[in-house]
């Protein structure tokens, strides 16, 4: 079963739940804090929501957010999603993630999301 | 001068652009086809957006996408915002990357946007 499919209604791990979306702690985080935010659905694409959606979404993200603000005063945010196989996806259900960031947790936080190709991320180093 | 300030009025290089937001390509690149959205002003983050903003930068995405698509074929994409000095951003003006992605662009994509975090991004890839 999907990983989402299989938790939206495991309500003790629910923090925000909307029409369309909900919000969990990611089941392999990658710092303190690390969020998931998953359609209630088993859709797939980030590129096909309706406005409904999208406005609910960016509220969810908002609200976890600042819910991981008060908890974990992070310095700063990741948000991002991998649409696609190649993208780094590896279950097929819609999520975005909330990734809290905090000064120290890599050497040097350059490129954020630019990582996904981690030999051009940095692009202040470059190859000779 | 800040990079988006100086360049959105440079209509060679607008891919799109509305009210609020504009696409080009990306100034360093770390795929074929990198997108960034900038916000028209020299506004900061992304969790301060109005809903009309939002709605049209979802819109600037897909359009981005959609052309990118047309153009480059790629295999999938990741969407991504770096929020913040500690999360990777070094031009202090919104912009949301839209990165093509590609089978084979990197040896193994899994985690896709955790790579903020190398170290913990392939939760496949357990240490011992």
């Amino acid at each position: 079963m999907c990983y989402f499919c299989d938790i939206k209604d495991k309500k003790e791990m629910i923090l925000f739940k909307g029409k369309y979306f909900f919000s969990v702690y990611d089941g392999f985080p990658v710092t303190e804090g690390h969020c998931t935010i998953a359609h209630n659905e088993h859709k797939e694409s980030f590129f096909s929501l309706s406005k409904e959606e999208v406005e609910e979404l960016y509220d969810l993200i908002k609200k976890t957010k600042e819910m991981l603000e008060e908890k974990y005063k992070p310095d700063a945010f990741n948000v991002g999603v991998n649409d696609g196989t190649a993208a780094g996806r590896t279950v097929d259900h819609l999520h975005i993630h909330v990734i809290p960031r905090y000064f120290g947790d890599v050497e040097d936080p350059v490129g954020g999301v630019r990582w996904v190709i981690p030999e051009k991320a940095n692009y202040r180093k470059k190859k000779n």
